[in-house]
């Protein structure tokens, strides 16, 4: 059922985070937190070389180190073929994981694992690391997308052959993929056109910059049970990469789900545990591994670098009539790069009768890309953004007039495929229209700039248990890792649809073991598809409470009303009873039928798009080309916040690092391949003195497909600021920074050519 | 449904243990072995007198000690008052549970809890205690259970009046409860006897010396939240109780079951979790509690000791005529022995047409007791089973003939009141019959004793989910502490309904926070109760395989057949389609409606009660009083033993406990009221050469009220022994042993007063 807005008691507060407490004393158990008796601590040993053959690996010297008691490299490991497999709704393809994991012929980036110890102190297994002896030959590298789709580039692998494309190559290169997108007649359109604007834009790969380094502690029995405590974006992603990297039963895996100190997206893929699975085997004992930040700069993914080509073609009036794109995303060592996203996320804003795009997943000689916060849209959309604002300029139109000529409504379809549906866009854009901050002039010596972003959001599989206690308060279990406040929405869904004070439920994150299949937080999917689950498991208990209602009153079901958290006799038939609360049913539960539980799993559909729009006022400093961030303003479609600061957070969060991938973050790297800034010293997200306070504003139409109207919020803040701060300076300067990041020397290197 | 037994496939068979190589490699987690940050150890200090006022506590020289971070005395708990609640099933009275767990205004035993600190360091938390200054009033104490009956005995409650009798009496006594069970008319019974019996037996407190002592591990946020490790027999009681003991929601409470070595009912309350949640509460850190093996023998709950007088009348033929019995049990230092069982149990076994019993539940002071398997069984079949063999002696009959003659049968009304059904003492004394033990003649100079024991058993309620894992693999979770193989159990009933191999299925006991209400591992009920929500789950999930076969295949799911793991289509109009097996279709499960899950809660009726006899040969060192067993079989109806290694090794664990009981084991106070010998080396438990091999014989009369005919088991095994030994005794010496132990001084006086 869905929920009437009016109606609401607890979707829409604000009640104190669960976890809150927790956390600001130190309390919170994260992965790096937790012991065992007789742990070992391993340590990963890790490529100088961004390219090179592994001849041999001598690990006696290592062994031979006393308090050294495994080392293992990839011949520990079983040799996964190639294989694009779905672990629940992922494609993954485990031969390139399983090679991530552990290089076994070639090193293919600086920072590559290559062989790992498990030693009684961290000391000693460093000391390990040094006396294990790695032989490479050096092979020449390729760093950059653009030089890795050279034809004499060095090619990475082997049997890479060009995917998406007919007929397939006859030569292995470093293009994994093309994708295409083609609605109209784009040649037609441009033909059309009276005002064309065309740009190359470049973008760098950014970390996703998570306080929280991986760790793991993994515990492996004589018999094959194991247990393992990670910090991960989806612990039944960890038992099932880990099981399938080591060919084990995935029930022979227990995970728990450790705090995590953040992901957004750089925690959907494993790096650690089935390293420290094995060192455990062979040395008997429970291995803990933690990276160092250096390490997790070094060999975790980062989002793609990107260079990109954009066209767009209008009538006079702003009517575009033809967009064209071309992608080219790293994907970094191995095929993966969120190219497919970019490819439709770019031009999804807009009702375009004419689209062509293009897209390319390298490979080249960097760690392999991860998921980063609406993976490929921020890339495609600083290019798509950055267009529409000189399209604007050109054609002397206001942005926000532009951008609603061609809005997206319900009933567009989209280059892509899909047609969009119950979607908020046009109330994103009424929003920004009346916003003190769109109406207020820009200030003297200010640049406004003005961009929008889109995500589709994602569904999937979630599993929720809701179990009455005897004492009639309430726990709600779900298998996804909390990463943004989930157990609070758990907790307030279920509090609403019991009609209970949300302070007697208690939302939980259960182990793999505990509860039922639960596909990644990520994607923004966890309100939307686990808060499905956990509204239909308190749905189904308040169905039971009306039955045991009626059985103690003896009358039927139908007359039984539940409201406030009471079960009342309804209609002229019931009878006179006493409404029996949740406390009363719970306490009589034994003599009821037993504990009153509910578990529910669902594939869930139809998660709404999320659309937004960010306005951003800059200074620019014309001696140093730095630019400070004046005024901030998020405005999105969230569709319903379950609690709306928690919204805010995300909206606040992302438009902040968007903030840092805009100004400052970017991969360093020297002539040989390695990277120079592996550290927050050199490798600068922004801090709280770069940003001002980001002010959120919700705007909630309904995602009808979801009984509170839910659809994702975490992602889209992250795919304006980029454009929305390029188009800000250009503004505030006259000039176009295509490049990222607009670093200080960039920026004041563009004023100066510029004259 | 019921499965037919022939067409078991797992059930009955002989997996390994799935916690064994955890066990003995020494990973397991126990209670002791949590750690948490910043964790601080917590002491108890105990009243060194067996009955005292007291008058003051001063802790500010503890408090003052560097590493002293909280002292807590009964002031910080809340007062709670009187009430026989109901907590699930088990009734208890928290206010007396509040007292024992930290005594308020008068010590009742030496042992009891007067105050706790938490400190950096167990040293320093040694050293608090002492700081701790209590100032007491002694006052008289009684520990005998007659002794405390008198008229003008020390009274313990001022405000304890005798249940159970009328009118209600106006002054407090020590007798907290009388007990009567009448059927027919005993006297006019006795009138037509024409043999009688009589005698006067004690039994002595027993503890049930579960290896590991008491511990737990619990935190306190400052927001109310309160998460627990420890080692029970419930962890959902661990949370119910400290909940209530502290006022605190059930949801604020999550309780995580550590692995248990071992409880025999004596960890079906608790001592330490609110002690270390206060601690916690007001040091603002972790605390964790272990007890001393001094402390559990202190501090913790043995099972009752007793004085029990029997009357039995018979014909000449063995036909008993009439039975009759009073039982004084002592209670400890709060109301609350097994005195209602112990009525129960003693003539259960038999077809009486008249009984009278009379229990009386006695204070002392002493420590509260606990459950001991077959709580009170064992003491009134010691009584009942010894007049028995001296009522056969004094017909000249055979000891098994008087049984047989006299056994109860389906349809006999106990004198309690239920009526037997579907019970299998009939065919366990056709076992012994027919077993080689009973008829090898006894050796020269051993002796020969037989007894027989009954236990009810119990259902209850239980939770237990099933969850397909992508891979097919399966997970099943319970609520269920596994203390005696219910992992084990569980993973072979789930595999036996799914039709796969076991050891694709893994078992685990989920937190408080994960599954649904779940009873005590105990009273013999989770290989019943739990066993069947596990059944019911795993049949829910054969229906919904059942119905993804029959999306797939888009034929009515009636005509689909799930056999040997595998969906076929069935029936003439099913179609020609491949069989599907569960990893086929947990690979698709997100195509056919999401993850595969189950959790079925069940309040479980029919109990299969238990049956057993014992066969017990002797030698008697007539210098020393020494007895050793040389034979012993014991033989049981176990309705079906799903894993038999388990359920012999119940038998055997039950059979040894009770030669402890018989032959050793006793509380020794001196003249203050203080027990002498608080450890293992002077409480002497049987060790490995005092045991001979302990043959156990599975009769199966299935338990029609379970699917796979499962009766409880782990009850009636300590039943006969005391008896069996007593009457074996009897046989090789001539000498009547009527008080426990029987112990060498003892059977060397018995056998010098006989001559």
């Amino acid at each position: 059922m869905n929920y009437v807005a009016s109606d609401l008691k607890v979707v829409g507060t604000r009640p104190i985070r669960p976890d809150g407490v927790d956390k600001v004393t130190g309390r919170a158990v994260f992965a790096a937190d937790t012991r065992a008796a007789g742990m070992l601590w391993g340590k990963i040993k890790r490529s100088p070389h961004a390219h090179a053959r592994i001849l041999s690996i001598d690990t006696s010297k290592a062994m031979a180190l006393p308090g050294v008691k495994a080392v293992v490299t990839a011949a520990d490991f079983p040799d996964i073929p190639s294989e694009e497999a779905f672990v629940g709704e992922g494609p993954m393809n485990f031969r390139d994981l399983a090679l991530n994991v552990m290089a076994r012929s070639k090193a293919l980036y600086e920072g590559h694992a290559v062989a790992a110890v498990a030693a009684t102190t961290q000391e000693i297994a460093d000391r390990a690391l040094e006396l294990i002896d790695v032989q490479y030959e050096v092979l020449p590298f390729v760093i950059d997308v653009e030089a890795a789709m050279a034809p004499d580039a060095p090619v990475l692998h082997d049997d890479l052959f060009t995917a998406g494309v007919t007929p397939k190559p006859e030569k292995p290169s470093n293009i994994a993929k093309v994708v295409t997108f083609k609605k109209g007649d784009v040649e037609a359109g441009f033909k059309d056109a009276e005002v064309v604007v065309e740009g190359r834009y470049t973008t760098q790969p950014v970390h996703q910059a998570y306080i929280e380094p991986h760790a793991c502690l993994a515990s492996y029995q004589p018999d094959g049970q194991v247990t393992i405590h990670a910090s991960s974006q989806g612990h039944f992603m960890v038992r099932a990469y880990t099981a399938k990297l080591l060919g084990m039963d995935m029930a022979n895996i227990r995970v728990n789900p450790a705090e995590i100190g953040g992901g957004f997206g750089g925690k959907t893929l494993i790096y650690l545990e089935p390293v420290a699975v094995a060192l455990s085997k062979k040395a008997g004992r429970p291995v803990k591994i933690q990276m160092t930040r250096e390490e997790v700069f070094r060999g975790s993914g980062p989002t793609s670098g990107a260079w990109v080509e954009v066209k767009i073609g209008a009538k006079k009036d702003g009517t575009i009539v033809a967009a064209q794109q071309v992608l080219k995303f790293q994907a970094g060592a191995f095929p993966g790069s969120p190219i497919g996203p970019g490819c439709m996320c770019g031009f999804a804003m807009y009702d375009l009768p004419n689209v062509d795009v293009v897209g390319y997943d390298v490979v080249s000689n960097r760690p392999k890309v991860a998921a980063y916060r609406a993976p490929g849209a921020p890339i495609t959309s600083f290019a798509v953004e950055s267009a529409m604002d000189e399209l604007a300029r050109k054609l002397g139109m206001d942005p926000l007039a532009l951008r609603e000529k061609n809005a997206a409504k319900n009933g567009t379809k989209t280059h892509y495929g899909p047609v969009h549906q119950n979607i908020g866009f046009t109330a994103v854009l009424d929003a920004v229209k009346a916003h003190p901050h769109w109406k207020t002039p820009v200030k003297e010596g200010q640049g406004r700039g003005l961009a929008v972003g889109f995500w589709f959001n994602i569904g999937g599989e979630s599993t929720a248990t809701v179990h009455v206690n005897e004492d009639g308060s309430v726990t709600v279990a779900t298998g996804s890792p909390d990463i943004g406040g989930s157990r609070a929405s758990m907790g307030m869904m279920v509090a609403e649809v019991l009609g209970i004070d949300v302070a007697r439920v208690k939302a939980t994150v259960a182990d793999t073991a505990s509860i039922g299949f639960t596909h990644l937080t990520g994607g923004s999917r966890v309100t939307f598809a686990t808060g499905m689950a956990a509204t239909q498991a308190a749905e189904k208990v308040v169905d039971d409470l009306k039955k045991r209602a009626a059985a103690t009153w003896e009358i039927p079901v139908e007359a039984v009303e539940w409201k406030d958290g009471k079960a009342y006799p309804a209609g002229s038939n019931a009878g006179a009873f006493e409404p029996l609360d949740l406390a009363a049913l719970a306490l009589k539960a034994a003599r009821t039928g037993g504990p009153i539980v509910a578990e529910v799993s669902v594939n869930a559909q139809g998660a709404g798009a999320g659309f937004g729009a960010h306005i951003c006022d800059v200074t620019v400093d014309k001696e140093t080309g730095h630019v400070t961030i004046e005024r901030y303003t998020a405005i999105q479609d969230v569709g319903r916040a379950i609690h709306p600061s928690y919204v805010e957070g995300q909206i606040q969060g992302g438009a902040a690092q968007g903030i840092g991938w805009a100004l400052n973050e970017e991969y360093i790297y020297n002539t040989k391949g390695q990277m120079e800034n592996p550290g927050f010293l050199d490798y600068r997200v922004p801090v709280a003195s770069d940003v001002p306070m980001i002010e959120a504003v919700l705007v909630e139409v309904p995602n009808p497909r979801h009984p509170f109207g839910v659809r994702g919020v975490g992602e889209v803040p992250i795919v304006p600021p980029m454009a929305a701060i390029a188009n800000a300076i250009k503004s505030a300067t006259g000039v176009r920074m295509p490049n990222l990041p607009m670093s200080p020397p960039k920026v004041r290197a563009a004023l100066d050519a510029a004259g």
